[in-house]
Parts: structure tokens; C-alpha cells; sequence
């Protein structure tokens, strides 16, 4: 790889010049990192349900063209000046959230909102620097997501979102690590940190709610199927048939340790009062992975009073207010929100690396689909047809 | 004490004829305490905004005549058959939770709301057992008031709301500890948990939230003034100008460690926006210990992103509802709730009692008027006037 250090790379990248159009494969100039970045050659990529929401660009700020994709494994092309942690080869993992291990969030134990690097949607350029990006085509500049653009087969990302991972881990399984995945696991084991026989009611059943079911099951005893007693439906992301879709997906869940299912849409009364019902007054945590307000709010009042712990992890609309009556926070109640389960991701992700190196964490049953880079609008398909949980992306 | 084993005893209590009208001091019948009750000499109690709360029954059901006052320290005259744990002689605070130590409340580390004992202010009777008063004039019953009903030389309290504490710990301090202030201690040292250094915004200087304050205070390194940054003022409860209330309050929230005090309405902008203005952000922990649901909101918009945690500990009226973006849950941001600042009274306040004895909680600055019983409608005028912490009120 050494050739390539300090020159502008022509590769290839799945550039979206439109909001909800086709990525379109293009050739595309990658310049070389400069001081505190790291350019790194892409292996495998997949699609999180975020890409698609800023691709469509309903609700926010259209920035385009754009090279979207942030969950994805690769090995450090070159490094820029004062880049010190990772070297040419490393394999790594980037991430749409950095930690600068100097502001008060990095040095705080219990924040991993860093000041310097914390998710910017808006942002399209190389913010800690020139201001730039660092693709084009024909001179023409095509905008950064997130810091991270990884539907690219070369992408520059700053050295704050590189987590360095056991180079013997597979980057076609560990790349899912990247975002959503370890929403879920660190929601359950961070945050919400269920006892040995909770019972755990978990809203939306997408990649994050079952890794929340995932990381919840594998903080049973081992040998005991930790009770997960709920998972309520919203199928807020999904147009096609919802019901198909609630078989399929319970299917799934099945497998991962999710033993009962509720679906509001079966019930006249709200469903945290079916699910109290159920369990004798609530549940002992509800950890919540949809966007949608309703299920945040049901989540919360799901729980048990006295120890209730209610987490929220879905990204909430701009208008959206959560609402409840002051006495069910006053009835021992507590509600927490957290952002990428609370992982630090320089510091904490190659340790969730390990657990799969481990074979205590199973990734294989997130993956249901896999397609070569120039079949990427598949993975589209695949995900707003509700049919899948992660689709990876070969880009070779 | 023995020759009322048994008997009827006559003694004086206070009684509320009707809502908001002055007690009346009158001879009571008290009757021999049932099956797992204990009849208590009340010698010291004291006033709590509760009992004028609920004495004023404007949002309650009134239940009159009624025996208030739930903050006391007593001696056992006697025990019901099955009583255990005290006996005649003994040193107690009657509480108006109780802890039966058997339900799932009592045997959760995390909770203190005692299926069985949790306070019920509707109820007028002894519930556990024949569901009738243990007080009557002439034969006509004379409601309880929370189980404790400690505006009474005599009283009878259930064995489960009954703390036996050191006989050595002066009753006319301790008594204080049955309600507001372990409330307040306990919201700061059980659930708030600020750790060295912390900034700590306390909604509402009452007694509760001084409680509050002064738990902040003794948590801190011994001989170093905790920083305990703000004191929002909320002046729910007085009728009295609320200007001098805000100066003399200030001037004793100092002795409790508080250094800046913020009203909020010396500001435009929200209380929240100006303390995050004046804190880098947020503080690291808010307590709220008010009834105001504008407070309850503020309390938790004015923690920090990433590690901030609020506290409500005031009771909201019925219609109220806690409204907030979900992106500030979403922030890493913690709302919990307490009650009794998650103390179990007869395994927690004991030690609360002993904390009082080393010197280590001064319980001397909240008590600021006393009066004998027959005076008792004193202790609502300083209330009622925002002109007292806790007034003692001496039985004999």
C-alpha cells in the first residue's frame, strides 16, 4: 500500500447526488490525510437505518452530493501528521462519534459525548481542519456524512473516530460494530444493566432493540436463557406489510433469547398497561430503540415502580415532547437516555471486539444479507422492505 | 407507665374539625393498640408542609375530624400482640411509610415503597386490621392522618411505621427525622449521589431542600465547603412576600453550605438556560424538592449533558405533566424519582439518628421556633408565613 501514501487516490465510491436517488458508483479523488487523520481502505461496510434516514432527508438539512455509509471495517492506508495510535495496516473500525480523550466528556467516566468530535449530520466537511472534504470528482467536491463516508473503497477519517481493533478479528463480521449494534449491546449492559432474572421489556425490534436482546441474553448465567419477557412492535421504519413483517421479525428474535411478544396494534388499552398487566406491575427495565415518542413514553411507564429503569435509545423527531405525569418519575422511576450505548469508541470498542473474539457475543444472526459495492442500492431495498437487520457490503 | 397497659387512655390531641380551620385542643380517647400496632407517648413533634397541605384539603379528599402530624419522637406505652420488635420503654419515630419487610418492595435493595405500609393519605382508619380509628371524643371516632397521627400525647401507629432508634438521641432534635428532612438527606445521599466536587442546583429552599443542601455538605472532604452551587428559589407554599422570604431564606440557606442562589425571577430566560449559562453547560446533579412542575422541568433541563442526573422529590398536584424534548433524555442525561429519599424507615433511620449523634448532620439549624402544644396553631401561622423551617412542638 505504501505507493499510494501522500497521493490522491482514484477509487471508487457509491456517491448519492440526490435525497432518495439510486447511489450511483463513481470514480472519485480521495486526498491524502492530513495532520490528526487517517485514511483508511475500506473492506467491508454495511447499511444502517441512519444512512438511509439522512439519505431520504425528510426532515433535515440536504446535504449533497454525498458519500454516506459510518458502520464499516477497513486497514489504515496512511496517516496524517500527529497521528500516533495507529499505524499503516492497523485494522480499524471508524466510527460517526470520536473521542478526543481531552475534553471534560472524554475525561468524564460516565459521558462519551466528547465536545470536539460528537456526531454532526450536517456536517460535510473535514470540521477539526481545513474545512474541506476530501473526495471529489472533476475538482467538484463531494460532502462527508458524519465523519466517516465509508461507501467508499478510501475514505479520511479523523485519527478521534478510528478505534484500532485485534487484527484477527473478521472486518466482514466486527465492521456491524461500528454503530448500531453497539447502540444495543451498550444500551442493556451500560445503561440499563439488568439483574441476573429481570425481566426486560425492549421497544422496536431492529439490529439495535435485538442486540439490547443479545447483550441481555449474554448477561445471563450462561447455560440460562435470561428471561427477556417483552418486545413490543413498532415498526416505525417500515412500509411494507406490517404484519409479515411481525412474523418475520419474531422469528428472528427468537433467536435471540426474546421469549414473549406484544404488539400494541393486538390491544384497546395502552401497551405499558398490557405489559404491567403481564408482570405484576411492570417491568424491571424497558430499553427503547425506535424513533418513535409514543414508545419512548410507553417504555418509560412500562416500568416497575420502586426500581423501574427505563432507557431510551431512538432519536427522537425535532418536534417531538415526551410527556408523563410527574408522579411516575416521583414513584422511584428512573428514565436515562444514552448515545452509542455509552461506549467510549476508541477506549471501549475493540473490548466488544474481543467478546465476539470470545464467542460470547454472536454477530452472524444480525447479518441476513450481503452484496458486492455496485449492488449497494440493494441493501436500500432490503432494509426499507423491512426484510432485513444488516446488509453487508463487499466493496472487493 | 405500666398501669395504662391495656386501658383506655385519655390524654389531649389536636383536632382539625374542618379544613383550614384553627385545631382544637380536646381530650381524646385512645384505645389499647390491636394486633401489630404500638401505642406511642408522643413527646416532641413538628410541623411538615404536609400536614398543611392536607389540613387546607384543597386538591384532597378532607377527611375531618382528623388527628394530624407525622413528624415525632415518642416512647412505646405498650405493644399489640405479635409486636417484636419494641417494646414499652423503647425510643421511636412513628413514620408515615412503612416497611412490612416481606413484599417485593421491602425485599428490593432499590426500593422503600412498602406494598403494604406505602403511605396512603385517604386513609382515616388502622387498614391493616378491623379498619377503624384508635381515637374518639364521646364515642365518636376522630380520624388518623398517615398512620402516624403524632398531634396526640398518645397515638397508635402500626409495628411496620415504627423506628426504634438510640435511646441516647434527644427526641426534641430527632423527631425532625421522621419526614422532610430524611427526605431531603436522602434525595442527595441515596439517589443523587454528587461526588467530590460536583455541582449540585437545589430547587426550592424549604426544609427539604436544605436537607438536601446539607447532605451535599457533609458528603464533601471534612473542614471543605461542598460546592453546592445553586439555590433556585420556588416559593410555592407562602402567601407572605416573597421578596423578604427570598432574602431571609438566603441568609439561612448559608449556614447549609449553599453559596449562589439564583430567582428566577430576576431573569428572562428560563432558570435552566441561565444556570447551564453560568455552570459551563449544566450542572452535574439538581434536587428538586418543591411541588411546582415548572421547577420538576427546570430541575432536569439544567443538568449537564453526557453525566447530569435530577432528582424530583416534591409532590406534583394531580393534573400536572412533565414535559420535555426526548433528545434531552436522549443526552445522557437521568431523571429519578424518590420517596422519603429512599430510606426504609425501620432499617435505614436509625442510622440517620446515629449520623445526628457523631455530630456528623446538624439537625439544630432547621429547628427554627418551638412552642408548647396547647400553642400548636402557631407552628401553621410561621409556616404559613414562610417564617419557619421546623417549629418543635413540646407536648408536655
Amino acid at each position: 500500500m505504501s505507493s499510494t501514501v501522500g497521493q490522491v487516490i482514484r477509487c471508487r465510491a457509491a456517491v448519492a447526488w440526490e435525497a432518495g436517488k439510486p447511489l450511483v458508483i463513481e470514480e472519485v479523488e480521495v486526498v491524502p490525510p492530513q495532520a490528526m487523520e487517517v485514511r483508511v481502505k475500506i473492506l467491508y461496510t454495511s447499511l444502517c437505518h441512519t444512512d438511509v434516514y439522512f439519505w431520504e432527508a425528510k426532515c433535515q438539512t440536504p446535504v449533497f452530493p454525498r458519500i454516506f455509509g459510518h458502520e464499516a471495517g477497513g486497514i489504515v492506508e496512511s496517516i496524517g501528521e500527529g497521528v500516533r495510535d495507529v499505524k499503516p495496516g492497523d485494522h480499524v473500525l471508524p466510527v460517526f462519534t470520536g473521542e478526543c480523550k481531552e475534553c471534560r466528556h472524554c475525561k468524564s467516566e460516565e459521558s462519551n459525548m466528547c465536545d470536539l468530535l460528537r456526531i454532526n449530520t450536517d456536517r460535510g466537511v473535514m470540521l477539526m481542519s481545513d474545512g474541506k472534504s476530501r473526495f471529489s470528482i472533476n475538482g467538484k467536491p463531494i460532502y462527508h456524512f458524519v465523519g466517516t463516508s465509508t461507501f467508499s473503497e478510501y475514505t479520511v477519517v479523523h485519527i478521534g473516530c478510528i478505534a484500532m481493533i485485534n487484527p484477527a478479528a473478521p472486518l466482514d463480521k466486527v465492521c456491524i460494530l461500528s454503530c448500531g449494534i453497539s447502540t444495543g449491546l451498550g444500551a442493556a449492559l451500560n445503561v440499563a444493566k439488568p439483574k441476573m432474572g429481570s425481566s426486560v421489556a425492549i421497544f422496536g425490534l431492529g439490529a439495535v432493540g435485538l442486540a439490547a436482546a443479545e447483550e441481555a441474553r449474554i448477561s445471563g448465567v450462561p447455560g440460562l436463557l435470561f428471561p427477556i419477557r417483552f418486545c413490543s412492535m413498532e415498526f416505525v421504519f417500515y412500509d411494507a406489510d406490517q404484519y409479515t413483517c411481525l412474523v418475520r421479525m419474531n422469528k428472528l428474535a427468537k433467536k435471540f433469547g426474546v421469549n414473549e411478544f406484544v404488539n400494541p396494534e393486538d390491544h384497546d388499552k395502552p401497551v405499558q398497561e398490557v405489559i404491567a398487566e403481564m408482570t405484576d406491575g411492570g417491568v424491571d427495565r424497558s430499553i427503547e430503540c425506535t424513533v418513535s415518542i409514543n414508545a419512548m413514553i410507553s417504555a418509560f411507564e412500562c416500568i416497575h415502580d420502586g426500581w423501574g429503569v427505563a432507557v431510551l435509545v431512538g432519536v427522537p423527531s425535532k418536534d417531538d415532547a415526551f410527556k408523563t405525569h410527574p408522579m411516575n418519575v416521583l414513584n422511584e422511576r428512573t428514565l436515562q437516555g444514552t448515545f452509542f450505548g455509552n461506549y467510549k469508541p476508541r477506549t471501549d470498542l475493540p473490548a466488544v471486539v474481543e467478546k465476539y473474539m470470545d464467542k460470547e457475543l454472536e454477530l452472524e444472526k444480525f447479518i441476513t444479507h450481503e452484496v458486492p459495492f455496485p449492488e449497494i442500492n440493494k441493501a436500500f431495498d432490503y432494509m426499507l422492505q423491512g426484510n432485513s437487520l444488516r446488509c453487508i457490503i463487499r466493496m472487493e
